[in-house]
């Protein structure tokens, strides 16, 4: 589409026009996120400074029925923040203060995009504790991990984004701002919003405040790595540590080959791996008191005395907890680096992991593809990154979506489903009819519309294009 | 409204005629639930044995436009359940089966009858921990707790009832059925339709399976009862635990007046209370180690060192301990036998509760009656129960509902809201303007539609009359 100069004139009247752009270059860095190698830049970049400006800019796509989209750090993995049917790219970055950091009542009040690390260390400061920590923490944005429900390592035992939300600032589709809850831990009052606007992806509203529940700080952890000679067992060994009593703070699955890209794609990590060491699991614990810490490592390690595993490797120091960390958060992007890729982020109940890993493994042999398996294995959420390496562009563009689709169906039957933490975006929405009957769907796009009867915000996303 | 032959000959060809009844007396007793004295009726009640059955019913009931209202254990305190349009009461009494207990996934499915008391000692035998616990939890069941997001004591450590919930089977208004997510602890694959039919009290679709997520089991707590010279330092020393780092897995507050009556109403308790005592706090820790428990008692004690409290009562023994929860838990029940009253489910910000329970007595002498507080002061969810006493019916129908719109209007200007966990249902509906812009209720209302477009789930709830 194409915006006549009148509608960049408003835009310009709203936010100043130096926050008005419509450069290529602009527009192309806008345009994509961390997912494959898609480009779609939107036919404008828009800047506000604050909520109301927001309202203006949303209030004018609705009247000229312009594709709206908001943009947050763009280190999304399926898509979210692309313009993909071009019109409006309205990035939320100025909108980036920690509002309040309420430590009476445990609560912090942040703009979308303070990145999440930042947050993190901000109430930990204060003794307190945001426990949800995607891989891309040190980047991602706040808002964005609203908008797409973001998980991560601490999941397991502290839960996901969703788990955090009191209550939301939200500009709907018609301009209208709204506050979506309240600012309590308990809510029975009326329909749950809140929850509905977590992991929307942008669009049933633009989330301009977000209120977050937060914790005490804990004091101390144990953190260990075990690799283990056969790789089922590593997955058998997740279900078997939580069947013990035990929840850790962080239950990381790696397979061998991102280990050993991300080895190479990383300096001065200081791990050695045999080489029939066939994954690792990295395995966390966490607390206010060490010995009880001890006493829940020794506890995990005779659950693992039942597994063929190799010496366990625990991070003595700060500096070696750091570097094992780095390494798993490295994975995705030492895969990445090797070749084009798809990562699917697929989640089952855990103790349906190993049976999931062997199925990939299967359908990826079945239709010519290579895939690297790692991911927050305490919570069943496996990332699949396939590879194209070597493969025909045919092969890639016919083959691996067959296989794609193979992988969900065995997760659906596994009783998972598409996305754990990752959403469902751009490149995930042609596969929703496998975990979602028809009527469901329309369930689904019903509500979309009583929210933005005009389709304006972040159109081409979460639903099938048909069915 | 009347039903015509044809439709109850139509029901009791789908559930057998000895689940469908007409007399009186049946449907006086499916009619009320513990809100106030209300009764309503339905023109028949059904009992339906299985999912099947229940889309049946409502595909009938959409067809012929028949108000149709699910029917829980009725211990619900909003008017839930009642049918306040007549038309089908559907009894879920007899989907009262667990399912399964997923000891390798820490899952249960049950169907909506199983009572919560149950649920949480069938998985107690197996080691497990279902944390949710509301105050009638030996009678209340899982559905009506879902229908309604309830909460109880240990939510102030564990979380509500949606905190739980990861999948549910509905049937839909149409008479379809579906699944609204998955059997995973992470879900990013599309609108969170789960936690919008939690806390939607029946009026989205009838819940027919709940898979829910459970924890390992603790093994050890210590309780506790402080008496409090001064009831707002009660109040007060509520946040103060908190800020020292401490996450007390139940955290209860009750007026002088509620320890009064229940220890009148509740015999062999033998707790003494002296003349100066004002209020008293209930507070539990719970854990795996005792020596960690004590720390924390510890601490505790330090923190109310700094408040004037009489002596602490230690649970000494289980029996102490069941007796001290039995107070605590007949509260309601104690001032209920006394007088006609009025409970509302009031919950904010938890150190906004002094302000709280300060305004709602100023509120009560300015409007002429007199009130009774106690609840889940961890949480900021104060209980409000207000007495008819003496008061002439006059101002009773009168006077107080603007003295609870004032207190509703204090509730929303500490940033908290109507309900805690009670849920909107019958009596607080026509608070729902105070809370909510009419933007925001007219979302709600379009999403009702969406899902029912008939309005025959249990219309008359959430919704106000008029605007």
């Amino acid at each position: 589409m194409q915006l006549s100069p009148e509608i960049i004139q408003k835009l310009e009247a709203i936010v100043g026009e130096q926050y008005v752009f419509t450069d290529i270059d602009t527009r192309k860095h806008y345009g994509h996120d961390e997912t494959e190698d898609y480009v779609f830049p939107p036919n404008v970049v828009v800047k506000p400074a604050c909520v109301e400006e927001i309202a203006q800019i949303i209030k004018l796509a609705n009247t000229y029925k312009i594709p709206t989209t908001p943009i947050g750090a763009r280190t999304g993995l399926s898509g979210g923040a692309l313009s993909v049917y071009q019109g409006i790219g309205l990035s939320m970055e100025r909108l980036n203060s920690i509002l309040d950091i309420d430590e009476k009542n445990l609560q912090v009040i942040v703009e979308p995009a303070v990145i999440t690390q930042v947050l993190r260390e901000a109430v930990a400061e204060k003794g307190l504790f945001y426990p949800v920590d995607p891989s891309s923490q040190g980047s991602c944005w706040i808002g964005g991990n609203v908008a797409e429900n973001s998980g991560g390592a601490r999941a397991v035992k502290y839960g996901v984004t969703k788990d955090y939300v009191l209550n939301l600032e939200v500009v709907l589709p018609n301009g209208e701002i709204i506050w979506t809850g309240a600012n309590t831990l308990k809510n029975s009052t009326g329909y749950n919003l809140t929850q509905l606007m977590v992991g929307s992806e942008g669009t049933l509203g633009v989330i301009t405040k977000i209120v977050l529940k937060v914790l005490p700080q804990n004091t101390h952890n144990i953190l260990m790595l075990v690799p283990f000679f056969q790789v089922h067992q590593a997955c058998e060994a997740v279900s078997a540590i939580f069947r013990a009593g035990i929840i850790p703070s962080a239950l990381e699955f790696m397979e061998r080959d991102a280990i050993d890209w991300t080895l190479k794609f990383v300096d001065g990590l200081n791990v050695q791996v045999k080489d029939a060491i066939q994954a690792h699991l990295l395995i966390e614990v966490d607390g206010n008191y060490p010995d009880v810490l001890m006493q829940e490592a020794e506890k995990i390690m005779e659950v693992l005395e039942s597994f063929e595993i190799d010496e366990v490797l625990f991070a003595d120091t700060e500096d070696q907890k750091k570097a094992l960390w780095k390494m798993r958060r490295s994975v995705a992007e030492a895969v990445k680096s090797n070749s084009i890729y798809k990562e699917e982020d697929t989640v089952v109940p855990r103790y349906a992991l190993p049976e999931l890993l062997q199925g990939i493994k299967k359908i990826g042999s079945e239709y010519g593809f290579k895939s690297v398996c790692y991911g927050h294995a305490g919570d069943g959420n496996l990332h699949v990154n396939i590879i194209k390496g070597d493969m025909t562009d045919e092969s890639w563009h016919t083959e691996v979506p067959k296989g794609i689709r193979k992988i969900f169906e065995l997760t659906k039957d596994l009783k998972g489903t598409l996305s754990g933490e990752h959403g469902i975006g751009y490149v995930q929405k042609n596969y929703m009819d496998i975990v979602f009957t028809r009527t469901h769907l329309e369930l689904m796009e019903s509500i979309k519309r009583v929210f933005d009867p005009n389709n304006i915000l972040n159109p081409g996303k979460i639903f099938p294009d048909e069915r």
